[in-house]
């Protein structure tokens, strides 16, 4: 089959590579309907993060399981499934606790897993999927094709807003700041909105972003940035600040943006990766009594209360999607994404 | 009147000043019953914030209403009451948030208040209390001595473990570790006992501040510190770590072993006012989903609740005052608390 592998900075390659195979009782194998480009696969892509040797990349996927292993028991053969962006085995006390991302045996797409046999990257024509039980989702079904790019977003965007929005307490009657409006950004939005937030304001300097946050339930777009920004929220809601702020950015610059923006109190659910320098300035979140909660998100968890949201029509988180190509073009894909020119773009092998 | 002035790292004075008077409506005066000495006091004591001139020092204390400005309604003369450690005016945003302590005309016991008038510092005879009203809080009737103790507590170290078991997100079917056994730390095991915790572990190496720990609900005490104390958790949690943490101290190490000794997904609720060189690990917070949150308590958004549990005999903070002096022995109190031979020194003047 093909798969894409990245061999460093700006070089990335659809190739021929072993078709997927059951190697322990508790697989399955899928082949990928969609799949796509995600923020952190630039990190490797711009070489902020080093690529070693060349390896299979893409961790976001839905499909349709083609084979599965004689453990396996929640899917099988011909189920439309979404995976989420970690494996798990769903059973360890993490698990339970619902923070699948620090499950004892958990793996990584495009990595070897635990029994030391490769688990495939999303970005190829099939994967072997470790521990299947505890890292699929089935979706009832077949859905439409209209419905793909919002089941493709519950692999990891929507959750991982979701998941800020969790972590920063979103609720009825709140004033919720979205710092970011890339994908996640934009889910976080939402996110918040499906919460039950009463007003959510999305902090973005792009007009096709600006279009799809108001789109997905923004009531407000701050276009200012930085201390700017902060002052523009102060105004925005009577020199109080939000009860809750999103950092979906994962920058200095953003994180104290997001800190700035958020009332005594408050808290900030963050879900940008931290990249070099991140800080968190302790004096000033104890003397505001300013919570800061989140991290890399248990999507797994959210997948089926997510999923029931999406068949019925009541989110439509796949807008964030704005450019398709076949996975032919992933290298394309890659460009569009490092350029800004695409929010997110959904790849068809 | 007498009232306690610092001078200079160890030189703690009882003079003679003047008498505390209703300087505008919206006043109080304050006769004191019982004042006593904080942790945080010895920060300038030990030198370790200067004392640019000798100051009014003390912001703990229960007493008797003497007299009231004409604005003031929720108080009145004769009245026992209750002063948090902050002083607030109970209407503006933050307030009605429940943040006092980030109130818009906040004031300080022992500083100068917004109109440009002294408030009193607690560890004296008598007080003038600013925005009495929303300072405040009287107790019904008038208490008998033995429970004065626990309403001193009220003042701050109950409310302050309280703050950090609510930002911990403290709940039914949890465990708990507390980090500190100063009086916050022995006064979070109780919040957390209190808020239904189901097993509440107290990290503490001295003898009779663990006696303390299991009278006021303890389960566990565990002597070890640093990796070797992180490392014990682990063990008394199957592996897993705690699902919240209590930072009663503010120092990096204790820091440090709080996120150490909670779980992926868990909570640290911080109140130990962060010494220099505290840092957030935000890498390791972001990757195990760990959030922390706390900071300056605000103790008069909980006095009202924590006030019924004492009054009804459900709690007894007062337990942590183990040494009680005269006034007049300001300093010997001070020397007690700085060379840990009392874990809270109660003065009455």
């Amino acid at each position: 089959m093909r798969a894409t592998l990245i061999h460093g900075p700006g070089d990335i390659r659809l190739e021929e590579v072993p078709d997927p195979q059951i190697q322990v009782p508790t697989d399955a194998v899928v082949r990928v309907t969609a799949s796509c480009v995600c923020g952190s696969d630039l990190w490797p892509y711009r070489g902020v993060r080093p690529t070693k040797r060349p390896r299979r990349i893409g961790h976001e996927l839905i499909g349709v399981v083609e084979d599965v292993g004689s453990e396996v028991t929640t899917v099988r053969r011909g189920d439309f499934v979404v995976a989420p962006f970690a494996l798990s085995d769903g059973t360890c006390a993490h698990c339970r606790h619902g923070v699948q991302t620090s499950c004892e045996r958990g793996a990584a797409w495009g990595a070897t897993d635990r029994d030391g046999y490769l688990v495939d990257g999303g970005q190829g024509e099939a994967v072997r999927v470790a521990m299947a039980d505890g890292t699929l989702v089935a979706v009832p079904g077949h859905p439409d094709d209209a419905m793909l790019p919002s089941l493709l977003a519950l692999s990891d965007v929507m959750g991982t807003g979701h998941h800020a929005a969790l972590a920063a307490g979103v609720g009825p009657g709140q004033t919720v700041v979205v710092v970011g409006d890339g994908a996640v950004g934009l889910c976080a939005v939402l996110a918040a909105r499906r919460l039950g937030a009463e007003r959510v304001i999305a902090m973005s300097r792009h007009t096709a972003r600006q279009a799809v946050a108001l789109d997905l339930g923004a009531d407000d777009v701050v276009a200012e940035r930085g201390e700017e920004g902060v002052a523009r929220i102060e105004e925005l809601t009577g020199g109080v600040g939000a009860d809750a702020v999103l950092e979906c950015v994962g920058m200095k610059e953003s994180m104290e943006q997001a800190i700035g923006a958020t009332r005594p109190g408050g808290r900030v659910g963050y879900v940008g990766v931290p990249a070099g320098g991140a800080e968190l300035p302790i004096a000033q979140l104890f003397s505001d009594n300013i919570s800061v909660g989140g991290g890399v998100a248990p999507v797994r968890q959210y997948l089926p209360e997510l999923l029931e949201d999406v068949l019925s029509g009541a989110i439509e988180p796949g807008k964030v999607f704005d450019v398709e190509l076949p996975l032919s073009e992933v290298a394309t894909a890659y460009t569009a994404m490092d350029q800004r020119t695409a929010i997110k773009t959904l790849l068809r092998p």
